[in-house]
């Protein structure tokens, strides 16, 4: 469903062509200062505008209509929302019947019997990362005491980016990217097992981002190279800090205290400039297709901020969880 | 929690010395043909004794307690154990003052206060997922018009797999490895969006696997390598079916009826038989350790038909989502 | 949470007197014709205005924001709002310092430390009930073979309910009442074993309704006074219907095919015209309270519409959970 | 599905006739005093055997399986399991063909397309409720500053309960009751806007026990007589205590401190030794039915401890709901 957290919840709504987008976060604590200034900072971070994003220009000022009284939050579900004024909708009838290759079209289409607002890609649009984004800041704002950072290591391959880009304008190409995020300033014992593991959730949350295509956690894919003699972090100290750190920070699906690393792999975005072949449903042959419309060329430039806000969320909802197991009763434990 | 899914609900417990592991499965449908004999062949799969594995030899005999009638499904909770028999649980005393390098010992004392049970990894023991199998088992019963295969494409870096394991068994040290799953037989429409992705959904999962540490969907962190005009896949006929699979049958989330692809890497087993430095928490300082016990030196040869079981109870699950959106009603949509 | 139901799940948001009050219903199908003009008939069933309510006036005129593309739904979230305009909310701030007896402000300013939102009871005013209304009508949509009806049967502990309403108009003072909510034409096997019975989720629903203090189904607090011979329901054909229904239509907590019968008692509204004593928590002692405000003498005359709201939900959910279980899959079952 | 709550959440599995009942308890914190002889105590309490209950003799002995170590709980799931020794199965055959009056049978054949259990009612009997008292046990150690107590009101309709007993007995009829349960020791904040109030999850619950067809809180049904100006509970000191208590320790949803008071009526046991008459389905006619097998004449006199343990699992839920609110997060809120 459209939800994602148990104790600290987001659910997500809206169209990229619609009204609005938006999200409820529902479980926040009571008292917490917040205000739609508190957002501005990472959603320019998510903007569109600079080389290899969008043309398309949103003003992305989110309203907090619910669940804030004074300046504080109050404990009640906390709606947040963002106009869409700049959109241009007849772009997209064509979709239906053609549908863009590496994109949602023809599965949005076939899963809801042709219901699916096909405008932008509808629900299934990047535009409602912008909500992720939101709710995000929430979290971070609980989560004060952690320093959560994600960027962007390498596009189309090299860790040039800039002229990565360059190439990429040039060619009327689009590309994709990976993103490292680190966290530090975890305590020791988020993650719950068997099934809610750091990983697990982290992952979930990931993989709801459109164009997310792989995942991993400290040295990852590369620990299958190196033996467990080597791939083992030793523990030095009293706290648990390690002398490598090839597990990411997390042992058993826990944090074990040191630094939270993963990375994540982007693809490519898949609506490009060039004129590529797809199958046109109405006439049952294939046919060229050119894409017009607002796109990225490289949406990946944009992630790293919406990677942070799942982490916050997530890590702002294990931190209730692990919390109420031992210190909510007063029964000796 | 230790539960994972919606509408085919799977729920684990136990412990690696405790008397028993099991699980129960919460939705499965009545009717369905099943006794312990399906398990066999999924089971011996998983089996420790081979080669590079855990001489801890166990029966696995699966006892379905509840939920069965004459041979059947009967709607309510399938209830399966499995006894624990050969258990050396002096072995592991040790653990709670020098916790093992790349174990979960020191994050569990941590996380429950020293009340987590020591004795072969206690919950966080890879015998638990012997009840995944067995929930495994009856998704794909569910599922039978699929195929779901997972294998071993490479071990210790090696696509050489025989001669790795050799190699690592002579220098007493473990190795990891990398997975692939793929299913085919899908339909078109499985995955909701938008944070139930069948890639979120199935990274949830598989992360809850002990040792697992990167995950990624089709040609994953390979995409990023290629532009967007030769990553696309063009569709290519009424069905759907794609030129490439570079999505790894997923687009925005929904299975697209081609191949569903995924590669895992698990990490080289954390217990070896070499010595290894450890902090020594009862003396405050740092220590030689020796491990002792019945340990899998690739515990990734073991790993195959549990990713298996975990994509099978997946598709079950967004199997029945998807199918009650749409045909439930009498109303016309 | 401020989430009802599995599949058709409707989460709630806003307060009396802030922007906006509203919900989103995430799981509902794709294709179902849906306008806010569907939505006028039951709203006006619960708007204030009549003898024995709220003077507030309010349009509560539903803006359908997402979730709908060219007249239907689209299987995205489905977002309803309503502007709250006719607040008054300087009424209010006294309730801090002395909590309206029967109210939730002493609670609510309790549990959240101060920081709830005070105007006009905040997130836990009846107003919400608006949302609730909404959802219940796209929920009656899909279930539209059945017909539920929800009636007030009593006020006051009258059946006279004109007259009840008369004199407690003339005295000032607030009245409560018995609602009895029927539902036909539903199939046999709607309900989910151990804990979503049919009882267990409508009593679930119907108890988050300001006000409801008792529910029973069937014969309800009757049944005691006979003995099982007679409160036994005897089948008497084919599909199961009975002679007798003082269970109202449920067995072992699933639909049995016969008439759905339950009963709520709803409160005699808490904010009353007459002055009453409350504990003034900034003195540290009782003092007279006179509630200003707008308010209704008999909210019970609006509830009925709400009840259905909720038993519509409650059925639609089960009626895809039920569906999910067998139609899902190609194997014989 | 077969589990209930959140933080505390509790699954069920078995059937009357097969091998186990049980359950398993997920988020039960770590460092529990737990034997199985905290439990003999309200086992005792919901033991047959005494006059007016099933002669089926069970030793009723709790196995905790998992979850604890060294006397204590770990964190992990707990699994208590009850064997089933004493069933005559052969007694219950008849049923698939001729439901008995009042009970599952028909419900339950239907739902599942004759794959249900038949035998003892299979997972829809009373039996059961074993495993909810021993969940309930567990939750009342987390919760030992309070006090729960519920006891039988009347049994028949009358407060004269050995007398009815006595009467039924000589009539070879069944009979039900009224059950009131308190809870003392409540701090004030317990319960979630806007569903998951205290009434609608303490009814949740309780509508899960077989036979429970009404429950109200506070003066319930009596509220309706009398006007709020009597209604209405003056608050009269600092602590939110109140002169009447006439909303049963909640307002809002929201526990107030006061005592919590709620009463449930248990209908007359279904099975009844009299010869009743109920529609035979394979012969397509009416015929009369005599059902053997152990049965309870009142049911209701073993239902408090299970009415209590519900109670406990909800209030152990919401105070770690609530607690994680506050007191999870280094921020200033």
């Amino acid at each position: 469903m459209n939800s994602f957290g148990k104790q600290f919840r987001m659910s997500i709504f809206g169209e990229s062509h619609g009204p609005v987008v938006g999200c409820i976060i529902d479980g926040c604590p009571a008292g917490l200062d917040l205000s739609a200034a508190d957002m501005f900072s990472d959603l320019t971070r998510r903007k569109s505008g600079a080389k290899g994003t969008t043309p398309r220009k949103e003003e992305d000022l989110p309203e907090i209509l619910t669940g804030i009284f004074q300046g504080k939050t109050t404990g009640a579900p906390i709606t947040i929302q963002f106009q869409n004024n700049n959109t241009k909708s007849k772009d997209y009838a064509q979709f239906i019947d053609m549908p863009r290759p590496g994109h949602a079209d023809f599965v949005a289409q076939r899963k809801y019997n042709g219901s699916s607002d096909p405008r932008g890609g509808g629900h299934f649009s990047g535009r409602l990362t912008l909500a992720i984004v939101a709710a995000g800041v929430v979290a971070k704002k609980l989560m004060s005491q952690l320093s959560i950072k994600a960027e962007l290591t390498s596009l189309g391959g090299s860790t040039n980016i800039e002229e990565a880009l360059e190439k990429a304008i040039s060619k009327k190409d689009s590309v994709g990217g990976v993103i490292e995020c680190t966290v530090d300033g975890l305590s020791v014992g988020l993650g719950e097992p068997f099934f809610d593991s750091v990983e697990s959730l982290i992952a979930h949350g990931v993989f709801a981002i459109p164009g997310i295509k792989g995942i991993e956690f400290g040295n990852g894919f590369k620990s299958i190279e190196i033996t467990g003699s080597k791939n083992n972090d030793i523990i030095i100290d009293q706290d648990g800090h390690t002398a490598t750190n090839n597990c990411g920070g997390i042992n058993g699906g826990i944090t074990n205290g040191n630094q939270l690393v993963f990375r994540v792999a982007v693809k490519p975005t898949a609506s490009i400039l060039q004129e590529q072949m797809t199958f046109n449903f109405a006439k049952s042959k294939m046919e060229a297709l050119n894409i017009k419309g607002s796109h990225d060329l490289a949406f990946v430039l944009r992630v790293p901020v919406i990677i942070e806000a799942i982490t916050a969320m997530v890590l702002a909802d294990l931190t209730m969880i692990n919390n109420n197991q031992q210190s909510a009763f007063s029964v000796q434990l």
